[in-house]
């Protein structure tokens, strides 16, 4: 069966955005990842930032979250959570984009959402911990926060969403085609591993 | 770092042996399964199939196991289980063989007892229930249990086995660099996208 879209799911740090990037400019088809934010965004009513903090990451714990639903449209939220009323517009987002045409699609637990289309393959992008601590202070810079904690914090909130939502555990080998250690593999490689796949797959 | 070493792990059925044997065969390195345990039976005094049966499978329970125990060598296990005598004896040949140069290891939690080397590459192979369902009744004719009761019945005793000697969740891509899903991509692509891994890696 022909591969025409990639979910790439991916632990901070991993370079799993890059290789979703270089796998969509290879192919020459669309990358969703902040597009796919904005998307979201305008469905939903709520800021960009918002979404990209709340579409992919188990809340804060803030019980102010209500206070950033949209305005001027009462009662959108048929009494949702912010939380699930955003999961749920993702969800629409995700299975609207895919029914376009082939892409490449970042994060959101889009490998779930698309979970019954045999036409997607779903990578899982990882690394260990000493790899990703000098990946994002190389890329993002020092924060006040050690390397360790923003990323022990970020695999934490991702991985309390993807079960919540998806009754599955985060990084288990059975829920992608193919996982893909990028520290030992590299990045570059990760991603011409992929674009092979979907070539032979037509 | 060139990997020189490879071990696969494999759920029942996924055609993670044919995998390792084909890679071992394209590189023309030796491929240590059958063989593996005729070592380990050999220095542990246990019988082929008390070894196979055992070295990678939680016990089934029964409390007869001792009545198994190496004969004419009293004393040799130390006061061990028969399961934890196994385990050490299999850590043992293991080591050696990964000392004698480059080769394919098939199951045996080689990855977890070779995890501190450098030049190993870590793959698991897997597969929806049904692509291996179909497989074993194919490969090894039917039985009185059902398919799926002997699937369930195998993953259940490796998983068990596994998270007792290693610590670990079976099936955790982090324990892999890479794991494939041979129902998806076919066991002949699954041994391909390796050796392709191991040559680059020169």
């Amino acid at each position: 069966m022909e591969k025409k879209i990639i979910t790439i799911s991916r632990e901070f740090g991993s370079g799993g955005r890059t290789v979703g990037r270089k796998i969509a400019d290879m192919l020459g088809i669309p990358f969703y990842d902040k597009e796919l934010v904005e998307q979201v965004a305008l469905e939903s009513g709520f800021a960009p930032k918002f979404v990209e903090e709340n579409g992919e990451h188990s809340p804060s714990g803030s019980f102010l979250s209500y206070a950033f639903a949209p305005q001027g449209i009462p009662g959108v939220m048929n009494g949702l959570s912010t939380a699930d009323f955003l999961w749920n517009i993702q969800c629409s987002v995700i299975l609207q984009l895919a029914d376009q045409g082939p892409c490449v699609i970042v994060g959101r637990n889009a490998d779930y959402i698309l979970k019954d289309r045999e036409d997607v393959l779903h990578a899982f992008i990882h690394a260990d911990k000493a790899f990703r601590a000098d990946r994002i202070v190389r890329l993002y810079g020092e924060s006040e926060k050690s390397p360790e904690a923003r990323l022990n914090e970020k695999d934490k909130r991702r991985k309390v969403n993807y079960q919540h939502y998806t009754g599955r555990t985060w990084g288990d080998a059975h829920n992608y085609n193919i996982c893909l250690d990028s520290g030992v593999l590299g990045v570059d490689a990760c991603a011409d591993i992929i674009i092979n796949i979907v070539k032979n797959s037509k």
